[in-house]
């Protein structure tokens, strides 16, 4: 079929020896036991990722929340639900890591109450759902000493640029991979997508392509990155 | 497969005639191009009663939320998002329909304000969501002139005989069929379930069964039902 034709085509470990820990697909936040604030995303790109960097030679652990997607051959992969349970997961598996993407869209916001019954029309409360911070998890990863090479995503609705690099910087990334949502094509639902690679000094758009493709340029940019700025441990 | 030696051992065209629209799956209320605020409904429990409801010889139109399972052969099907186009679509629908079958679980609550782009992290009004009523459909297809033979759901994570009987009286039904969530077996996530079925003046359970055959028995129900309180249209 066209994922292994495309991963085949893209022959070559470039990424054998390295462990690579992705992150996929939304989080739930829970309101009630059957109420959750969640978003858009299909984990596509995340698991595409874990496929191609499979097929590169990597040792693939893939952190997932809820998605209707096969699980990828070869990888290690831990499902998750909530953006804590993401966040611990994550950092567990990053202690040993070289490489971490942080492909999930992780929810910003929890409630701040989790409700142990089903809240009923004109209870208490039910009129507002107070939120609270969910923990930073790329930038954690990032914070982590040794540090993984770290590649963030950004999905945005509107002026791409300025907030894909300043995540980069504030959250002292490696690389971020940005995307535009809510438009005609590509992001969240999409088979296809299109990315604006940021790194410190350069950057490169990946065109509109099916997401395999796309993970597979993605994952040979951070190879060759990587290997300009820590050329000991990729020769 | 199963399915279909389920539904070909309830032979009988014991719906021929009749026109049955089925609500399925979760609504998806939006705070933002990628946020929303949903529910664990799989859709299992709809799609199986708009499967059965083609056996059993039914003009059927599914009207179902976003849900991961094949179009039923047979049904027409609507898809909506939100509450409100659930709402819109199946009071259209059941304008002509001769019993509706509210098995979606649609969201009690919408978000006040729908943000056009996406949120950011300590952007005002970030720390709190303010909601508001959604429109109870199944009261309102109870209230219609002519009405449909109205059948509703209840999921419950306690009292469920009290707030199953509550929701058939104060909301008109004909009938409530409901069934308890958030339990080791059976609920939302499931492929079985069991149902304590409600209406005026009786009650039966319908004990732990894949959502199948369980479709197939709450059918068979209606039809009785329908059969005792209208015996000229259903002779």
């Amino acid at each position: 079929d066209i994922v292994q034709s495309v991963l085949a085509a893209s022959a070559g470990s470039y990424l054998a020896g390295l462990k690579l820990v992705v992150s996929a697909g939304p989080t739930r936040e829970p309101l009630d036991p059957v109420r959750f604030i969640s978003n858009r995303s299909s984990g596509k790109m995340g698991y595409a990722l874990a496929r191609a960097a499979v097929a590169a030679g990597a040792d693939v652990t893939l952190v997932s929340g809820p998605v209707h997607l096969p699980v990828p051959a070869g990888a290690e992969v831990i499902k998750v639900e909530t953006a804590l349970q993401m966040h611990a997961a994550v950092l567990n598996a990053c202690r040993s890591a070289d490489v971490y993407i942080g492909a999930a869209a992780v929810a910003d916001y929890r409630a701040k109450q989790v409700a142990e019954h089903k809240l009923k029309k004109g209870e208490t409360g039910a009129g507002m759902i107070q939120l609270e911070k969910n923990p930073d998890i790329v930038a954690e990863v990032a914070a982590l000493h040794p540090k993984p090479w770290v590649v963030g995503f950004a999905a945005e609705t509107d002026d791409l640029e300025n907030y894909a690099l300043g995540k980069l910087r504030s959250k002292n990334l490696d690389m971020i991979a940005a995307n535009w949502v809510g438009r005609a094509e590509g992001g969240f639902d999409s088979e296809r997508n299109a990315l604006q690679v940021f790194w410190r000094d350069g950057r490169k758009t990946l065109e509109m392509a099916d997401k395999t493709s796309l993970a597979v340029q993605l994952l040979q940019l951070i190879a060759e990155r990587m290997h300009e700025k820590n050329p000991i441990k990729n020769p």
